[in-house]
């Protein structure tokens, strides 16, 4: 679907999203205030919308404006981006 | 930058959200309660969500993935549309 | 429900959000390109979410944390804020 | 800061979360579409959300609204409350 190069950058970043969701665990484990938990939900938050963002963003790079593409290709890419917008944001 | 009908669609939705802001105001000034007020709040914010997904499912549909487009104006309009996913989600 | 003066504060901040919700109509209106027309509506949801946050703290300082409070009025209102929280972010 | 029965529940619930990223990391690996990767990571931020909800409703339970509370402690909790609302939400 990606890119190798595009791939590894998304991987490294799900894997970051991991880490962050590990230091909310941890904040619970130990007994973190209600503020320093919520601080690290909402990193671990906005890490994964990031992801998604670069998810989208390849996808649209890759699949629906790259030059190379079959008219047919185009077409069934748009349309999957314009569903998954809908679903993600809408 | 919009099809006609897609416009009047937009402009059809963005009338609908303010009218969901006028019922928050109401809630307010009728001095409902919380639960109440955030429903109103909610559904409001769903509303805009929806229309932020609709303008940019248009753009892909017409400046992006539309089969008639010249190689520059398909790339230009797929950074704009890159740059702002990663902004309203990222 | 809430005091006088949080009530003028919170009518005043939900009529700024219909102004920006305007702005939105009015990209539309005038064929703004989409980065720009997803800018005035990250704006309106800002503020949207920042007026459930406000509602939801005069809640809780009013009906919840305020030292004057019947047992059973502050548990009521506790009951609320629990249910209206899951419902607005859960 | 929890109960022992929450922290537990908690705990439990921020392992699923990280169960789901874990998800996300295996569809992109395995390289599927946009869609069903959009699609599981929607899910957990919805599980990441939903975990936000339940630390700040127990802090409101146990910290704000407990009818045993000192005065000042509870002035205090309900002042941490409010701020991590504006954090997260406003």
């Amino acid at each position: 679907m990606h890119t190798v190069r595009n791939k590894k950058r998304l991987i490294a970043r799900v894997r970051r999203v991991r880490g962050q969701v590990e230091a909310v665990e941890r904040a619970l484990v130990e007994e973190r205030g209600c503020e320093e938990v919520i601080r690290a939900i909402s990193a671990a938050r906005g890490a994964i919308n990031a992801l998604a963002a670069e998810v989208l963003c390849d996808h649209v790079t890759e699949h629906v404006a790259a030059p190379r593409l079959a008219k047919g290709a185009r077409v069934e890419a748009a349309t999957e981006l314009v569903l998954t917008i809908r679903q993600f944001i809408g």
